[in-house]
C-alpha cells in the first residue's frame, strides 16, 4: 500500500462502488425491484457485446464498451435524472459536469484525462461510437419497461409522444434497432403498458 | 420483431437481466446490502480499465473486459459459489459447465461459439488475458472485504491461512497486486477483520 499511483487508483475503484447504490427508474425483468446504475452499465456493456452488428457506422467495440462502462459514473455524486423528467434533464448537465470535474481527477492525472474524454465523447456524441453507445443507453430501458409491462412508464403516465420525442438518439446510432423498438412501442401501446 | 436473429440476441439480453439477482458474499462499501452479480461484473470491467498496467504479461484490455463481463453468466442458472465452501467448489465446476450448455445456445450460433469459447478462456486460465482477468476476479472481493471491515470474512470466520491458500490466482496474474494485497491481508489480521 505504498505505491502512490495504485492507491489513487484503488480509491478511485472504491468510490465508484457508490454506482451500486444510485437507483434508476427502471425494473428488473422479474419485477422484484428497481435496477441501479452499476447493473445497469454492465447491462449495456452486455447490450454492446451482443448486438455491435446493428450499429449505423462500424465502431470500436471495444471503445463502445469502455464508454458505456464509465458513462454513469458522474452519478455517483449527480444522481440519476429520469429521462422524462424535464426540469431534472435541464439542470442535469451542469451537474453531471460538476460531478465529472469532482471525480475523474481522482484518478492519476493520464488515466483522468483519458476517463473525461471518453466521458465527454459519450456526451457530445459526434462520433461513430459515442453514437452508438448513446443509442444502446435508450434501447436497454426501452427494452426493460417492455418486459415488465411498462412497469416505469405507467409509474409515470409515459406517452407514446414522449418516447417518440427521443427517438432521434436511437435512431442515429442504429436504425435497425429503431425499427425494432417502433414496433415494440407500437405493442406497448396496444397493450395498455404506455399511454398513447 | 421480425427479425430471427435479434429477437434471439434480445431475449438472451433479457435472460441475463436474472445475474442482478445473483447474491455474493460480498458486501457494498456501505454495508447497506450484499452485493449482485451484475453489479460484481462491472466493477471487475473497472478494475480492468484502471488496473490493466499491472497484468505480469501484455493483455489485449479489451478482451480482458469482454471475460469480465461475461464470468459470471452461468451463475444466472448456476447461482453463486461462495469461495470458501469446499463442497460448494468442488461440484462447482460441473453446475457452471452445465449452466453454460443451457445458457450460450440461446444467443444465434457464431455468437454462442464466440461467448463460450470466451467462458472456457476464463476458467481455463491458459492465457495471459484469462489470467490477468482471474487475478482480477480474486482481487475485487478482497478489497470489499477489507473495506467493509472484513464483514464477510467475519460473517464466515475465514482465517489469513484461507485467504493465502488462494493467493495463486493473483500472484499469476499480476505480481505487483499481489504485493498490494499481501500487505491489506497483514492489516486486516492486525485489524481483526481476518482470523490469524
Ligand atoms: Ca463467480
Amino acid at each position: 500500500m505504498t505505491d502512490a499511483r495504485l492507491a489513487r487508483q484503488i480509491a478511485f475503484l472504491l468510490e465508484i462502488d457508490g454506482l451500486k447504490s444510485v437507483l434508476r427508474q427502471s425494473h428488473l425483468i422479474d419485477l422484484s425491484r428497481r435496477e441501479n446504475d452499476a447493473e445497469h452499465s454492465w447491462h449495456l456493456a452486455m447490450l454492446a457485446v451482443v448486438l455491435g452488428e446493428y450499429a449505423t457506422e462500424e465502431v470500436d467495440q471495444a471503445k463502445v464498451i469502455r464508454m458505456l462502462l464509465i458513462h454513469d459514473l458522474v452519478e455517483v455524486y449527480a444522481g440519476d435524472t429520469f429521462l422524462y423528467d424535464t426540469r431534472g434533464v435541464a439542470e442535469q448537465e451542469e451537474r453531471e459536469r460538476a460531478a465529472a470535474d469532482r471525480l475523474f481527477p481522482q484518478l492519476p492525472d493520464d488515466q483522468a484525462v483519458a476517463l473525461r474524454r471518453l466521458w465527454d465523447e459519450f456526451e457530445e456524441r459526434r462520433t461513430p461510437d459515442a453514437r452508438f453507445a448513446r443509442a444502446l443507453d435508450r434501447v436497454q430501458p426501452l427494452l426493460l419497461n417492455f418486459y415488465t409491462r411498462g412497469a416505469s412508464w405507467r409509474a409515470h403516465r409515459v406517452t407514446k409522444a414522449q418516447v417518440l420525442a427521443r427517438r432521434q438518439l436511437i435512431e442515429d446510432g442504429s436504425p435497425a434497432l429503431w425499427e425494432y423498438i417502433q414496433v415494440m412501442i407500437d405493442e406497448a401501446v396496444r397493450r395498455g403498458y404506455l399511454l398513447p
